[in-house]
């Protein structure tokens, strides 16, 4: 029997992170309650990434194992949206292979916002980080450049990581700002095969850093070089992340 | 002795409009107890537009008479923040002559988001109304530029209403939608000399059934000449809409 794969959307500002815990309340046990609240039973879910407190997702994964096939897996998302909070959302429900392992991704896109206005838009507070002096954009564009490839990212990772190895491939990172309204709206976008813990973070924290004037761009080889976490810039608050999507070898919606 | 003009942005969420009320928590409320604190007595401030339970700010404007000078306008808006919750902010503070009457506005902009996915953004869900079947942008941007010029909006006007007149000029109507991550974010944004009681959100209500296919695009002249309400769209709801920014004939920033 095949398993069924969730893309889960949440603004994360009101829990614990997505990976069940003690201490606060996860999107992963909401999710999970839902499950069990349409299955009838205990359904846990492995989910694709542990985001951390406060961090969005548009397109988290997570798979469980289907205790019956009474629910059409198409019609799942409808039914879950009325047993979870409205900041937690299910996009799309479709079953996969029982060896398909959510962790084991393709690549993964993950959007770091800053509000880069003189006093912060509070409509933005949620999602985006203040940051009120002036960026030089063209800087953070150079940098981003040069964050690109395969490196050991040993210098852009917290304590508290498990990786047997911190080499790292960043397929992309682009730097983009919005247009009208939304013109202070900062978009760093970064898509990797796979992660280091606080890794995009760093990396946003470091391109703040560049955009202020106190890392220059051509010194980017050399800091990824020194795999020295304090010669990064600063760690970016988790506010300003959204988990984007995770891509797969096996296409999935 | 000048009196000050404030600019100033809010997320209406959890407010029950700027008008300051008996039932409810005000944005208006909150202002004047800010003033009061950083004042030391009693500071009225009178807004520029009395916006909705849910509806967002980014250029409201609000004048009072400052009880003494001691405290240097540029300084207000720093000095304010430490008396205000995170969903409003102070941007600008500027000296206004005594006669300055901040609703006698040369032109204002409103934004109205939808959020056009098949499922609910979490992240937009106190900023955009979620529409999930598919709009005709085209019709509705063609219906958008019928509706631009002077006209008698009276079918476009909520009751309770108090305006001598129900001719207003609209100086412009467009409808954009966003860029990758946002793509799904329709931004409809309107300029005019002046909007009946709930004028924009009927706007958008109609341009809204004009992207369904419910009303025609080229019907738009004659639903405005027919100044009957039920001839225009639904009124479309509060929290989609953001009140952009209020320009006088005295230059502010």
């Amino acid at each position: 029997m095949n398993n069924i794969c969730l893309t889960i959307a949440y603004a994360g500002t009101h829990y614990a992170g997505w990976q069940r815990q003690i201490n606060g309340i996860s999107v992963q046990q909401k999710v999970e309650e839902a499950l069990a609240a349409v299955y009838g039973q205990p359904v846990p879910i492995s989910g694709a990434s542990r985001t951390d407190a406060g961090v969005h997702a548009l397109g988290q994964r997570g798979v469980f194992a289907p205790p019956h096939h009474q629910l059409p897996v198409d019609k799942l998302p409808h039914i879950l949206k009325h047993k979870l909070p409205d900041d937690i959302v299910i996009s799309a429900a479709q079953y996969v292979p029982k060896d398909f392992n959510p962790r084991h991704a393709r690549q993964k896109t993950y959007l770091y916002y800053m509000d880069n206005g003189p006093f912060p838009n509070p409509l933005c507070r949620h999602m985006a980080w203040h940051v009120h002096y002036p960026l030089d954009f063209e800087a953070m564009t150079q940098a981003a450049w040069h964050m690109c490839g395969t490196h050991d990212f040993a210098g852009f990772c917290a304590t508290g990581g498990q990786a047997k190895t911190t080499v790292r491939t960043v397929f992309d990172v682009t730097v983009s700002t919005g247009e009208g309204a939304q013109q202070e709206l900062v978009c760093i976008a970064v898509t990797g095969n796979a992660f280091l813990y606080n890794m995009v973070r760093i990396m946003a924290g470091t391109l703040y850093y560049v955009g202020l004037g106190k890392i220059n761009a051509q010194d980017i080889p050399a800091i990824i070089a020194g795999k020295d976490r304090t010669k990064a810039g600063v760690t970016a608050p988790a506010h300003g992340l959204t988990l984007k999507c995770i891509e797969y070898e096996l296409p999935l919606g």
